[in-house]
């Protein structure tokens, strides 16, 4: 019993680990000024990090596992349709990744499938002080980037900066200071034009 | 004081970001066939999910956040120091690898520093139920690589099976069921000669 649940979730890793290969926008650099892409497994880990590291300024009081189990499979989806552009996501894009859930998580264990599809919904909802808080960070990194990089992405697509700033405005929720010290990026970014 | 603490958290979260350019030995491979060795920061969340799938396993129970932490940070290390091959590991490694963690842990306000390393060091001596289920996730993954490959990075450094079993026989402290998993494979691949 427990050797037929072992081999399903194996399976379900060895798939996971194809999220080494999708390619973000986010560009990440070196000590020595190198650069390119991140890939999301990387992403992943990073944001889990973190999620760790900066617990003590969620806006609402949290269950810091159930955290990092959502932001574990946040992008798991991305296997099968691969990172879309976060100003991008419209409701085709969010049917073709629900479909997606679906098909990884049930490769696990029932219990734990419907633990996991569970997770990644509410991320997706943020419906819930774990998942709002989960989302502030996913979105954290892309905006430091993005400011260090003199508007990265944001200006390779033509975003404007009132967009930036709704899009982005829901990490309040998760964290009033982190919230701040974005808000602060952003419209230093926007001042230098 | 909260903007303070953050932004100490931020930096170090920036220094953790060198760990997506930290190349490991293990070679991973996409739904194509095609290759490319991981990087450190990629295996660092891959370990991350694997122990929250496979927590049901655990031959002791575990506080499965302080795991996730714990995997979280385990290979930070390697931003000042690289990779070193597992089997290469002695006690001049070891001892760059602690002046490195006390350096990059120090950057993180004070309890957290000492939260942090003390994490760090409990998983190099797999002095815990948490630290000795953690490395036997750390481990699992190089094992299914190099079985899938036919040897591996062991076949390529010369490591005898002896050695192999030997250096991977903690993972049954661990758990049990994944130990019996992996000896498996790794009996199959040594009969295969």
């Amino acid at each position: 019993m427990d050797e037929d649940k072992l081999a399903k979730q194996v399976e379900f890793l060895k798939l996971g680990d194809l999220l080494k290969f999708v390619q973000r926008l986010n560009t990440i650099e070196n000590s020595n000024g190198e650069r390119r892409k991140e890939t999301s497994g990387e992403h992943s880990w990073h944001v889990v990090l973190s999620a760790l590291i900066l617990a003590e300024h969620t806006a609402e009081s949290v269950d810091l596992l159930r955290v990092v189990k959502m932001l574990a499979i946040h992008d798991l989806v991305e296997v099968k349709c691969g990172d879309v552009f976060h100003y991008e996501k419209n409701a085709g894009t969010n049917k073709k990744e629900q479909a997606a859930a679906k098909e990884i998580f049930a490769m696990l264990p029932e219990e734990q499938a419907a633990e996991y599809l569970e997770l990644w919904e509410e991320f997706e909802e943020r419906s819930t002080a774990e998942s709002r808080y989960a989302a502030s960070i996913d979105r954290m990194w892309p905006v430091i980037h993005n400011c260090r990089d003199n508007g990265g992405t944001w200006r390779e697509k033509g975003v404007a900066f009132e967009t930036v700033l709704s899009r982005n405005l829901h990490v309040k929720e998760g964290s009033k200071v982190l919230w701040e010290y974005l808000h602060g990026l952003i419209t230093e970014l926007a001042g230098r034009g």
